[in-house]
C-alpha cells in the first residue's frame, strides 16, 4: 500500500537521522538548554529577523497549541478560530481542558476574515451583558489552514492590524508552515509572517522531522514564563536537544525549505491529475494536501492501492478525500497514482 | 419606569419573605442540612414523584449548570446542547472553565431534536480519528428553552429515549420550569419530565424566590459525592436553610405553580397586543417570554416608560425585543404597555 | 440545644432583615448594577478611605476565594498559604479545580510569617529547575485567622513589605472581619488593613447577613474584568440587589462593627470561663471562635445541651473543642454554658 | 566535564538508535496504531503478564501522570502522595493543573506506608465536614522513589492491600522501574508489580530511550478512553511508532533490564566510595542515584570536573548532591569520579 493519507508516515529526513546518530553520545544538559537547542534558537531568530525573539521547542502540535493559548489568556477569555481551525475540531478539547472556550466563526475557506474578527468583538461589547460571554481574547490562525488554503500577504496585515487595533494577541499555527511558504503563489515570507504576529509556530512534525515544533514569540513579554508552561503541560523533554538538533537538520542548509517545495509540486501534479480526470477539487489550494470529492467507487478502486484521508462530504455516494504529500513522497509513488486516478475514472465512465 | 426586562426584578413572592422572616432567630446547623432543607427535599421528591430522587440546592442557574455538567462528564467529554442553550452563551465560558467544550448543534426554535443528538454521536465515531475529537457525554436542555419554546411531551421522549440507547446522561435546565409546566399547550407534567432525564433543575430565582435552584437526580448513582461538587464550585450555602425555605414557601401549597400560570397568562396578554399591533413574533412561545421583532421608532418611544432586552437582529432599522412578565408582574403594568404599544404602532403608520 | 457550634446557626442582624423586606416589590436592574449596590460601594469605598477601590459583592467565602485567585494567578503560579489556611484545608480543592496549588507553608498559630514567604520564594528561584516547580504567584493570609488568631499591625506591616518586594500581591480572607478588627488587642484599622493588601474581602455571612462577601480590590488593575470571573465562578447573583441592600443595613450605621464586638466580648466571657475551670485553651485568641481542649466526659455531658465543633486533637481522651458566639448569641445563652462548664469541670474532679 | 548529575544527558542505547533509522523510510499509520506499537504492546502483555493489559505509549513522564490521574479521579478528588513525590514538587502543579489536589503524606524515606494511607482516609471520613475537603481518590508513588529507595515486596502488597480495601487505584509511577527491579536487594518482579496495582508506567526516557513511557492499566476497565486523553493532554505522538519501535528494542532482548543493571552496579560502586570516602550517604539506596551530603569545598573541587545535582540541605556548609548513572556511563568515568572523591577527602583532611 501506498500512504497518501497524511504527511508523517515516514520518519525524518536523512539529515535529521544523521544529526541525531552523530551526537548520540555526547553528554549535554537536559530540558533544551543545551547548545544545540541555543544554536537553533540563534538560528531561527535570524531566518525570522527578530533579534530577541523568543524561541521553545515542543514536542507536538496540540501540546504547542494549548500551551501558547493557555500561556496568552486569562481564565475568562477565549481564543476565537475558523470552525475548521484545528484547535476546535481535533485536539479533543486540549483548550477547554485548559479552561477555555473557543470562539468559532464560520469559514467557507478555513480562512478567517479580519472584518468577522472585527465582528465578533464588536457584537461582543456591544452586548449589555458582555460579562456573561466569553471575551475575545486573542486570535488563532493556521498557515497553511487546515483545507490546505493560504492568507495572502494583504489579508493577514489586514488581520494583523485588526488584531493589533483590539488588542488580541495573533496566534499563527504553522504546523505545515514550510509547505504554505513555499507553494505556488504564496507571497509572504517567513519575516513578515514573524513580524505580523504576537506568536507563531514552525512544525516540524509534519515537515521532515521526527517530531518537533518551534514556539516564536515575536516580542517578549508574552512569552514570560513560557518554561514553566511546557513543563505544566507536559511537553518539557528530558531530552531537549533532540528537538534542537532536528530544527538545526532541518533549518541549516535550507533542507526545511527544499522538501517543502519539492511536497508542493508533487501535491500540484496530483491536482492537476485530478482536474484532468474530471474530479471536483474542494479549495483553490496549491500546498501539500489536496482534497477532492471522489465517487465511492473510484475511491474504493483506488484504495485497493492506496491509503487517503476519507471523510463524508453530504453527497450521497460521494466522499470528500485528503491526498496529502511529504518531504518522503516519491515522483513514482506520485506518477503511479496519477496514472491510476486517470484510469479508475475512465473505466467508470 | 416600568421592568419587563427579566424575571427577576423584585425580590420573592411574600410567602417565601414571611417564611425567612418567622424562622430569622432559629438555630439550625449549615450547608443544607437542617430540617427545613429534608422538608423540601421530601416534598419534592414527593411532587416528582420518585421516592429517592436524590435532591440538592444551589444558590444559582449558572452554577448548577456547571456543578451538574463537571459532576457528570470524564475530562475528554463534551455536553451537548442547542447553539442557543444557556450554557452555550450566557455563562462566560462556566463549562468550558471546568474544562468541558459544549458541542453545539443549530436549533431554529431553541429545541434539540433527538434526531440531531443521534447524528452528531453518530458522526463522532464514524470518524477515523474520534479519539481526536471531543468525545460527546451528556446532552442538555432547557425547559422552556431560552427562546421561550417548550418540548412536547412525544419530543422530549424521542430525545430521552436516544440519550438512553446512546448511553448519554439527559440533564434539563428548569431555570424557567414554572413558567413551562404551567404554559398553555404544554402537555407535560413534572413527574414526566423527572422520569424522561437524569437529573434537572427546579427554578427558584426567576419563579419567586430570592434565589435558589433545586437539582434533582432522578437515579441515585449519578449524584454520588455531588456535595463534594456543590463546595468546590462555591456553591454550598453556609445558611443552606434559606433554600430548603423558600422552597418550602413555594411549593408547599402550589404557589409556585399557580404565579407560574399567572405570568404565562399576563405574557400572552402582551403577545396577543403584539400581534394585533401588526408585530411579528420570533416564536410560537407560551411561556412567560415573548420576542418580538420592533421597528426602532416604536422601541424608542416604549423605552421612555418600559425596561425591556434588546438585541440586534440582522434587519436594518429593527430590533430583537424580549418581554418578561413574573410572578410579580401587576397586571396595571401589563394593561399600560398594552396600550402603549397599540398607540405607538398606530402614530407610526 | 443550644449551638455554639459556628457563627451561622441563625438568619439574620433584623436591620438587614427590614431592608430585604422593605424593599422587596421594587423593580431594579440585576447582577448588582442596581442603586442599592451603588451605595454598598460607596459607602465601602469611603469606609475603607480608598476612593477608587473596585468593589464587588459575591454570595459566599469558597466563591470569592477561588475567583479572587483565578483572577489574579497565571497558570504556573500558586498561591501561598498558611497549612491551616481556609484554602488549604476546607474548600474542597477549589483553587486547585481552578488550576493552582496552594503552597503551604507551616504555621503554629495560624499566620504566615514575613520571613517564611520570603524563604519560601527565595528557596524556589534557588533552585536550578524552579521551571519545574509551582512559581509563588500571590500571598493569602486570613483576619483573624482559622485558628482565630490576629496579625499585629507590625506583623502585617512586614507581611504586606515583603509581598510589595516580592511583586506578590497579598489577599486577606476576612470571612470574620468584623470580629477581628473588634477584638481586643487589635490595633489595626480597617482602612489599615485596605491599605496593606491588594484585595480583600469583608465577610457578611459570618457576621450578620443571610449571606454575601464584600470583595474589595484597593488597586484598580487587578480587578479588571472580575466581573466576567464572578459570572464564570458562578458567583453573580441575579437578585444582586440582595447583596447590596445586606451590606447597606450592617454598615451605614456601624452594626456590623458593633455586633462584632458584642459577639467577641461574650467569646471572652466563654473563654475566661474555660480557664477559670482550668481547661487549656489551644490559641491566644480574642475574637469570637475560642478553641479548647477538652476531657471526653466533660464534652459529652456538655453536648447533652450544647452544639459544638470537635476535632480529635492527638491527645487520648481528649478533644479540640470550637466553641463560637455571633451576632446572635444571647447574654442568657453564655451564662448557661458558662454554669455548666463550671459544673462538669468540678463534678469530674 | 563528566555528566552525573541525572539519568538522561546522552541520546538511546545504540539497539534503539538503530532500529529508529532501520525502519525510517517505511510507511505506517500514525499515533501508536501501528504495528511496531502492537507488536510492543504484546510483549509489554507477555512481560508483566497480563494478557488483556491496556497498554499506552506517551513521550513523558509528566505527561504520562498527569494523563493517567486525571483519567482515574472525578473532580472532588485529590491523589494521594508522599510529600517528596515527582508529581507534588516537580511537575510545575501539572496535577492541579488538571483540577485536582495532591494529598501529601510526610515520608522520611520517600515511601508511602500503607498505615499513612489508611490513616489519611479515615481522618477523611472522620470529619463531619468531609464534604468541604478534597476527597482522597487515588494513590501514587514511585518505584523506585525519587530518593532512589525501594519499596519490599511486603511493603508492597501492604499498600496494595490497603489500596484495595479503601478502594483506591493504586498507581506506580515507574520512571526508573529498570533500574529499580535490576537494583540488589530488590525482591519484587515486573509480574508481581503488575499484579499489585492498577496502573503503572514503563519509563523509557531514563532507561536507554530516547523519550517514551508506557503506561500499563492492569486491568481494563480503568484505562478507558484513555487514548482521547492522551491526545487531549498533548501527548499523541504523530509518528507513534516511534514509541513502539523504542520499546522493541529496549525489551526485546533484555537490554532494559541489562542495561539498569549495570547502572545500578555502577551507582554501587560510587557509593561505596563515597563511604570509604567518609561521606554521609542520605538514603539506603541500592538504585542508579546516589544521594549523599558533601562540604562544599570538596563539591566545589568536584565541579570542575563533573556535573552534579546539588540541592541545599540544611547544614551550613553542605550540600545535598544527587549523582546518577545510566545505561550511558562509563567504568571509565566512574573510575575517575571515584579516584577524585578519594583525593579531594584526603586532600580536605
Amino acid at each position: 500500500m501506498l500512504h497518501f493519507e497524511c504527511d508523517y508516515t515516514e520518519g525524518a529526513h536523512p539529515a535529521v537521522i544523521e544529526k541525531i546518530c552523530s551526537t548520540n553520545m555526547e553528554q549535554t544538559c537536559g530540558y533544551a538548554n543545551d547548545r544545540y537547542c541555543e544554536d537553533a534558537r540563534s538560528l531561527i531568530r535570524q531566518l525570522v529577523g527578530i533579534p530577541d525573539a523568543d524561541v521553545h521547542f515542543l514536542v507536538g502540535g496540540t501540546q504547542s497549541n494549548r500551551t501558547v493559548i493557555s500561556a496568552l489568556l486569562r481564565p475568562h477569555q477565549g481564543v476565537v478560530a475558523a470552525t475548521t481551525g484545528h484547535i476546535a475540531v481535533h485536539e479533543t478539547g486540549a483548550v477547554e481542558a485548559s479552561g477555555h472556550k473557543v470562539l468559532t466563526v464560520h469559514s467557507a475557506d478555513g480562512k478567517l476574515k479580519a472584518s468577522d474578527v472585527k465582528e465578533l468583538v464588536m457584537a461582543h461589547y456591544a452586548d449589555a451583558d458582555h460579562e456573561h460571554c466569553v471575551q475575545p481574547g486573542m486570535v488563532y490562525v493556521s498557515f497553511p489552514t487546515e483545507t490546505g488554503t493560504l492568507y495572502s500577504k494583504k489579508e493577514l496585515e489586514q488581520l494583523s492590524g485588526i488584531c493589533c487595533e483590539l488588542g488580541l494577541p495573533l496566534f499563527i499555527d504553522g504546523a505545515r508552515l514550510g509547505y504554505g511558504l513555499m507553494a505556488d503563489g504564496n507571497d509572504l515570507t517567513l519575516p513578515e509572517i514573524a513580524r505580523m504576529c504576537d506568536v507563531f509556530t514552525i512544525g516540524g512534525t509534519k515537515c521532515g522531522a521526527l517530531f518537533g515544533e518551534a514556539v516564536v514569540f515575536t516580542g517578549n513579554a508574552l512569552g514570560r514564563d513560557f518554561r514553566y508552561l511546557i513543563k505544566q503541560n507536559g511537553g518539557m523533554l528530558a531530552k531537549g536537544r533532540l528537538l534542537g538538533l532536528q530544527f538545526l537538520a532541518l533549518l541549516s542548509d535550507g533542507i526545511y525549505f527544499e522538501i517543502s517545495k519539492r511536497a508542493d509540486r508533487l501535491a500540484m501534479k496530483v491536482r492537476t491529475a485530478l482536474e484532468a480526470a474530471g474530479l471536483e477539487l474542494c479549495s483553490p489550494c496549491t500546498t501539500n494536501q489536496q482534497f477532492v470529492y471522489m465517487p465511492v467507487p473510484v475511491l474504493e478502486k483506488l484504495e485497493e492501492k492506496y491509503v487517503f484521508s476519507v471523510a463524508p462530504c453530504g453527497r450521497e455516494g460521494w466522499r470528500l478525500v485528503r491526498i496529502c504529500t511529504s518531504w518522503a513522497t516519491t515522483d513514482d509513488a506520485v506518477d503511479a497514482l496519477i496514472t491510476d486516478i486517470s484510469a479508475c475514472m475512465e473505466e467508470k465512465i
